[in-house]
């Protein structure tokens, strides 16, 4: 069987799995770190998503590191499956959130100053941005996964 | 060769398209018509996604209607690589619009009265609710067209 750089089991897929961990943890901590978040819906929304992405990821992480180990990659086309929707449908909730955010920062920050002190605001902005990047990998691992489900 | 539902120059296909068609100029029309948006980044941003879907929409009803009518379905891997790809991007933008004009409207709505009177503030909730339909056929499009794709 080819190997397919990326998909479950390699050293690339493990890199992607610990980014996307990372990202959505720092986007997560950002958010909710000494920051009444919970009064607007979208940054609500945010930390949801981040609470759903972060074990998701970390859990695909332990597995990627554990194939990588015992050098005995999964290859059950079921499992596969159930990872590359999981993987999609979590991308397209963080890019959900990451838009919503960014859109009400934006607004905050035009909008009025009071309700958004330049110091909070460059944090919700660095918040958005990180989801924004843990979407980008999800994405790239859903579709790496994609590529190498017809061959099994 | 099998026909898959849904793919270029089908008659579901051609019902997709169509629907994109509506729904995305419901909500160009709905967002813009009479309604200062460009004091918004979210809802400039949308009205310029729905001015991109709609003769991307649009001109893909013409070639499924043209090979309805000659009942020759276009099946070349090239172009059909294009449309899924197309597809694929237009449905991500129209989506990250969708929920950045959401949650615009929900901000708006919650923070001050005098930003947004009622009237226009639902008139806004429907053009997101018809960006969102309008995400939901086009990601319909591009994953039938990429199931077809390896078979070609």
């Amino acid at each position: 069987m080819e190997e397919v750089p990326g998909s479950l089991g390699t050293i690339p897929s493990f890199s992607l799995r610990l980014g996307q961990t990372l990202f959505s943890s720092a986007s997560l901590l950002l958010m909710s770190l000494g920051v009444e978040f919970y009064s607007y819906t979208a940054f609500c929304y945010l930390v949801t998503v981040m609470g759903l992405v972060i074990p998701w990821s970390l859990t695909l992480a332990l597995v990627d590191g554990y194939s990588l180990l015992v050098k005995c990659p999964l290859r059950q086309p079921g499992i596969l499956l159930i990872i590359v929707v999981g993987d999609w449908l979590l991308s397209v909730l963080t890019l959900a959130a990451a838009c919503s955010t960014a859109s009400v920062v934006d607004l905050l920050l035009h909008a009025d100053r009071s309700y958004c002190p330049p110091k909070l605001c460059s944090r919700y902005q660095i918040s958005a941005a990180m989801a924004f990047f843990s979407w980008l990998l999800s994405l790239a691992s859903s579709l790496f996964n994609l590529w190498l489900l017809p061959s099994l």
